[in-house]
């Protein structure tokens, strides 16, 4: 496998985008890493796009092809693949475009990630086919009442409280006031999460991410010609992809989501880091009890121990482990399909120090992208 | 890049399948897959699905988790990827396991195609988000019509007639007649086809594939355990893809799909093999006239001539270059993300020498997948 860097990144505004629609804000990221890359059209092998339901969200399906047609990469004939994992579809294509590069098919590839939602009616609903519809969704277990089943049980079985739960989207609201690309860059309280409207107890509102518009892109490129194209390559030293099964009742374990774990370890592995050696984080908080499990399913604390963490200060943006200084999908947006992207291009900013107000101090970052409950995990490991 | 070999395959009824729902077609499929090579689920390293619209289909995204889960191998945690190019899903799937076993990455993978589309209201309205919906489908032009236009184009300019476009219908039920997975099992005429209704001028109901349910399973081994795994491998010699501009108002020629014309020269210089080295082919004939174009695209004839080849009979089951053996979209039936996969089932049972009354002598099997009206190509060649 050869080696592969980011070489160029892009990200459109996330937030409710009366003004652009689905190709717009495509373009908006891609024209974006092309420029930050230095790049044209011509030189770009292949096209990956995460979408995780255009047909629902926008009434059109063959999205890569739209993208390629409407971007005009279409003139180059050039493969164009869309991927879906619910929520993990960017991360998803991130990987792909990564293995495409790595196993030496091709040696520039660009991966994007986009999802337009507010145009209908129910976004959350369609978000929700991320879960089993026939013994989920159909019967009422949406996605919020799904964490709220896991955030319950993690309160009852290791002591987590909803206060903890409160802290890290006070946390990721925090970060994201120095996101320029965030939708909602203002902080507030503890007591702003705690008396806001419970959605499924005990998750309230302001520990559910929002479901948001958004495209993210990354280009990437072999090591050799990576170094021609910029002085500041990223590498992805490993992206890594597991499954759970899909209905968390088939679930060993709910409190693990073992395709977390599974994918962590395989990409410690593959990249030979340290837990220990991680110094900046992008993990999906969907919903704030999702990040908790996260510190845990990653190996950053003991299996209920993670809102030690968060309690401790330790993943705030001056703590010793930095987790979402992008705000997260709580306080950036969760533009569903973009948001495996989105946190590759947040992670590239803080590994070249472009981070401006939220910059943090890291040689090593990692990106945990999953889709719905769990079912798809991508963990992704970056060094500069 | 590795050798990859075909070492198990399965494929459900083709057909309204009123009894069966999307998870079980897709287990019809993947256990014979699984029996045929015989192999248990736990030595599958990758699942790669491709479903073009679980979304509007079935009401369920996160397709290859709801399949890995179902099926048991989310018990391995494996990496379960969804891909989607409209109807050319299948071939998307096919193509990266392939690239997957081909880079060394994994030695065993499954890939899967799947659909369930009679449980809705309207199958063609929905497979016609295959093509741009604000610049061709919300304005009328849905897939038969699109294809229309092209036949009209190819009628005047070459003179290719509607007797010609019936022929392509004709042959394809006869062959359908021996395919047990087959949903048209029977003989049709070329008044019946020319007496049947117009859906879009000059197309007529019985120039139309159907949209079908079903499913289709391949399992792919890397070349030393493949051989291990069976007698009969059939080595994938080559899996290319390549695209063109989604709305046909935006392409340089509507008669010559450039998609294909790529992806084809792509796969012969790859396989090292010429045109005339090919014995037994699958295209995608969801309009007959999608069958007498890729006879030319492929170069299996001179642009404008592809219907000197039905006239003459040379792609008739026992002519010298039988094309659709198994009674092709038309007739096995089009269930859309499947029927890439299904095209690798047929062309594997041909080289095996398994095809019962349809088998025809070949050393070198093609198959070509579109995406709606060929923004996506891939061309797959197959050899013993």
């Amino acid at each position: 496998m050869r080696r592969v860097a980011i070489v160029g990144i892009g990200c459109s505004r996330f937030g409710e985008l009366w003004d652009a629609g689905f190709r717009d804000i495509v373009l908006e990221a891609g024209i974006e890493a092309l420029q930050d890359a230095d790049l044209e059209g011509k030189e770009i092998e292949a096209l990956y796009v995460g979408n995780m339901s255009g047909g629902k969200y926008i009434g059109q399906e063959h999205i890569a092809s739209l993208i390629a047609d409407y971007s005009g990469l279409a003139e180059f004939a050039i493969p164009a693949t869309r991927v879906e994992a619910a929520d993990a579809s960017g991360g998803l294509a991130l990987r792909q475009a990564y293995m495409a590069v790595a196993s030496g098919l091709h040696d520039i590839v660009i991966a994007a990630g986009a999802e337009k939602v507010t145009d209908v009616g129910d976004p959350m609903d369609i978000l929700s086919s991320a879960a089993d519809q026939e013994w989920e969704n159909f019967v009422g277990a949406n996605l919020p009442a799904i964490f709220a089943i896991i955030a319950r049980l993690h309160m009852k079985e290791f002591g987590t409280t909803e206060e903890d739960l409160a802290l890290v989207s006070v946390k990721n609201h925090r970060n994201a006031v120095n996101n320029p690309k965030a939708q909602y860059r203002r902080e507030i309280r503890v007591d702003d999460v705690l008396n806001s409207p419970y959605v499924a107890e005990p998750l309230k509102l302001l520990d559910c991410a929002s479901v948001s518009d958004g495209a993210a892109a990354v280009i990437l490129a072999e090591e050799s010609i990576a170094k021609k194209i910029t002085d500041t390559p990223v590498y992805i030293e490993a992206c890594t992809q597991a499954s759970d099964y899909l209905a968390i009742q088939n679930r060993k374990d709910i409190l693990r989501m073992r395709s977390v774990v599974k994918a962590a370890e395989d990409a410690y592995r593959f990249a030979r880091v340290e837990v220990s050696e991680i110094n900046v984080v992008e993990v999906h908080d969907s919903f704030t009890i999702a990040e908790i499990m996260a510190y845990e399913d990653l190996g950053f604390a003991e299996k209920g121990e993670g809102a030690r963490l968060i309690r401790e200060g330790v993943t705030e943006l001056d703590g010793d482990l930095p987790v979402n200084p992008s705000g997260g999908l709580k306080a950036c947006g969760h533009a569903v399909g973009a948001t495996g992207v989105r946190q590759a291009y947040e992670i590239t900013l803080q590994l070249r120090g472009e981070a401006g107000k939220r910059q943090v101090e890291a040689e090593k970052g990692l990106a945990l992208n999953i889709g719905g409950s769990g079912a798809t995990a991508v963990v992704t490991i970056f060094g500069r």
